[in-house]
């Protein structure tokens, strides 16, 4: 919690940066574990979406007060996150969700290739995994709105979009704060909790704006949702919940690597004098 | 968070799998390590029982508005297996679930009659718990269901059977995620923290699936509740709450050993130049 | 959460078992650490009582539906436990409870002065914190119950004992776990975790019987809230909620002692060419 | 859990106490790492208010028993400040809250001007934040009351300014055991999970204090939803939320460095021969 202790500790560097990921990785393609890391991510979003999803139907059906509420939707979300990225961190990173693979491939975390592998797997695992909600919820689904993201009638465009904007930036930035080598070689065990803070970012977005949007940050939901559930309305809005993460995921990208790193302030090589390590 | 990191680790081994657990073990029957472990399966089951019961059966008898709510019932069962899995891991392996011992079986984690006496000392703790449960919460607790796993009236017996197959899958590949050896060399602390995805994992599978089934994914829980409620309607169904949660064990158990651990890749002898690690 | 790799783990033992507390310990009594500990419990009682009570009037002010509801109360009493667990752990070890001091004062962790002074501080703190959430509820307090415990009107007083009693094994039954030295020498980190457990087994405890007695298993603050509150009803039954908690944590102490510490086992002199260790 | 392990351990100090912040450090004005932290407060702080407001705002459109509820609001301000602390730890110290940085600075854990800026940057931030909840709300935002602080009619003034004294003091009660050089030098990697017990703070604090003022214990959170709410009412009691914090985090830095750290003992020179450690 004290400033000083890290900052103040100088000598020399007590962390490595990896060396940003090639843009394009041959190599990775003839390894077992990247199609192990592609389908842990298809798997991961199947159960994400099946047991959301079905929270939030089984949810609406119950008369009011009888189910388990917004928070309860909350924590299906958050909750689930929580223990799938604790599941899949070692096998594919835990992103499930393209938002945090767009992010974490402009900051050069990842490869393009596996970039778009996991996405286009996260999608196909969404869909399924509504597909799946649908078959066990049978009439109630379609009914009850089938999950899909859309702007409440309450609120504009603008302020859905604004709000998928900052969820997504909450989410992309614990993100990074967790995987941040500096934090990794200063306490061992950090990466044990990982999942944790990033499952309570996406609870906690979820109770900001689940009355706007039903909140997506993660365009994966939304599409899964909009392929199975396929009414007009869902489809109409569709954009806002992929432009608005990839949004929210860029500047959390940007605000780690500028801000937090100081990559800008390095290279303009002032402040060399006092190394901001 | 970022893969790479891990896949990437080349070089020897750094982990150890320990050998697959003989079929039949007449060693272990001689040691007290034994029969503590079945004693401490016996009290988790009967706490576990109580706990969650009383829980249902207190929250029902509130007028609408008055109880935990759902969400406190899914947090019951999720916070109740938390604790337990936290006080016996070290002792029994902390299964206090049939499924759970059945998959760590069939991953030969566990010999055959480790797991047969800990699902028989499973089966009458939960009785115990339940009769407990009963026993305080007197009238009501008949008058208000008893707890029992029933499918919900909306639903077809095939959606229950399916939705106790994916809800055991999450919970079980969660166990496998958490116990992994790999993860364990790797990040030396993490057993320290098992019980919370797993209690996180059952928390969240009964926010989707109360509303189908009251949600099982346990074995000793539906049948304990079952012979003390002892209605015709508790015993039509039960055998969803075995059938289901033994094939969504066996699934996770398949999908951790042949896809994530790729035994199957590795058996077959290729991939070999680029091994898996 | 496998067993085996723990319990085969033979060869020489790796963790010492303390020496039991003298009954009477003169030295410690000499000690500014002795006394900051007694200080620390009573405040942190103190605190205790005035968050939970103040949850509990809060709640009760609100129409139905507005307040916290019983699953916030539930997590006030067991959030309440889980911060100060964590911020007296390493000054009086955290005990806040008359009834964990009279079960490790059973299982020789305390000495008997000690368990004395620090249940005078906590029923100390127990009323001034009852005292401080009154003076800030003003009328509603008295209005309202005063949060003392009582048995519900549809239990009997037999059944209000017993759940006291099992409600306390299982908050005793984690704390004995948690602070095992086996653990603590085979997870090294453990005891960085023990505060969050403990907590969640007040909070179930609490869901599950808050609608039997209110839940005490914490004799401290059912005597603080009796003693503001002041009215004969929270007197009449005040016994169930000290006998009741303190065979729970009598029970507990036993039950890992002489079972899963085996304690009598190894008295007997059985067992001896196989440690169970 | 047990005492004794720790405070009888003598010897050699195992531990090293920083040495106090100078009132003015010129040298730090000259290091990124200042800027970048102050940076990081008025990021964390903006998006604290913006989430936590949209969820308060967001419960308040939905008619009965349809919002997240109170609990949720709790969740809402716990969770953020746990996710917030876990990522701004490193960086700044993962304050964003101005009676924190005053508690801290009174144990001179952190320059006068690092505290004036750090203050400055939480207050401008929690503007933005509100500011951004506000742009997205929409008419509701003014109608619903904007999430300002209030004395709830039912309390009176010196009501609300002791719940803001003692929930303060939980706060940065739990701040001051977390960084406690003690509690690192001998539970080395307690840092990790400082941020949880922080968050669970804030969470049972507002569980309590909600119904009394909308619980500030936070001047910046009350300053900024003030300064975009701009009506009359929230400016009347706004000394209310300053006053109360400050003396609540004195007070905390008081019974931690005088009781618990014993400095006053220390240096009366009493209790030489037995050292407190």
């Amino acid at each position: 919690m004290t400033k000083g202790v890290v900052a103040e500790a100088a000598g020399p560097k007590d962390y490595v940066d990896e060396p940003p990921a090639p843009l394009l990785d041959w190599a990775e393609l003839r390894k077992w574990s990247f199609y192990r890391a592609v389908i842990a991510e298809f798997v991961a979003t199947l159960l994400f979406l099946y047991v959301t999803l079905a929270t939030v139907i089984g949810h609406k059906k119950q008369a009011p007060c009888g189910g388990v509420g917004t928070l309860g939707i909350a924590w299906a979300f958050g909750g689930m996150i929580f223990v799938l990225v604790y599941c899949t961190a070692g096998i594919s990173g835990g992103h499930i969700n393209p938002a945090v693979t767009f992010g974490l491939f402009l900051a050069r975390k990842v490869s393009l290739g596996r970039a778009v592998c996991y996405a286009v797997a996260q999608c196909l695992g969404a869909i399924c995994g509504a597909g799946l909600a649908k078959g066990f919820m049978e009439v109630a689904y379609d009914a009850l709105g089938g999950g899909a993201n859309q702007v409440a009638s309450a609120y504009s465009k603008g302020s859905a979009l604004g709000a998928e904007i900052v969820g997504t930036f909450v989410l992309v930035y614990t993100v990074f704060s967790a995987i941040d080598p500096k934090r990794r070689a200063r306490d061992a065990h950090v990466p044990v909790l990982v999942p944790l803070p990033v499952g309570f970012a996406v609870f906690v977005v979820h109770l900001a704006t689940i009355p706007i949007t039903g909140t997506s940050i993660n365009p994966a939901r939304s599409f899964g949702a909009a392929v199975i559930y396929n009414h007009k309305e869902a489809w109409v809005e569709q954009w806002i919940f992929w432009v608005g993460p990839f949004i929210g995921a860029a500047l959390a990208a940007a605000y780690h690597q500028f801000v937090l790193r100081a990559l800008a302030v390095k290279s303009l090589g002032s402040f060399r004098s006092f190394p901001p390590n």
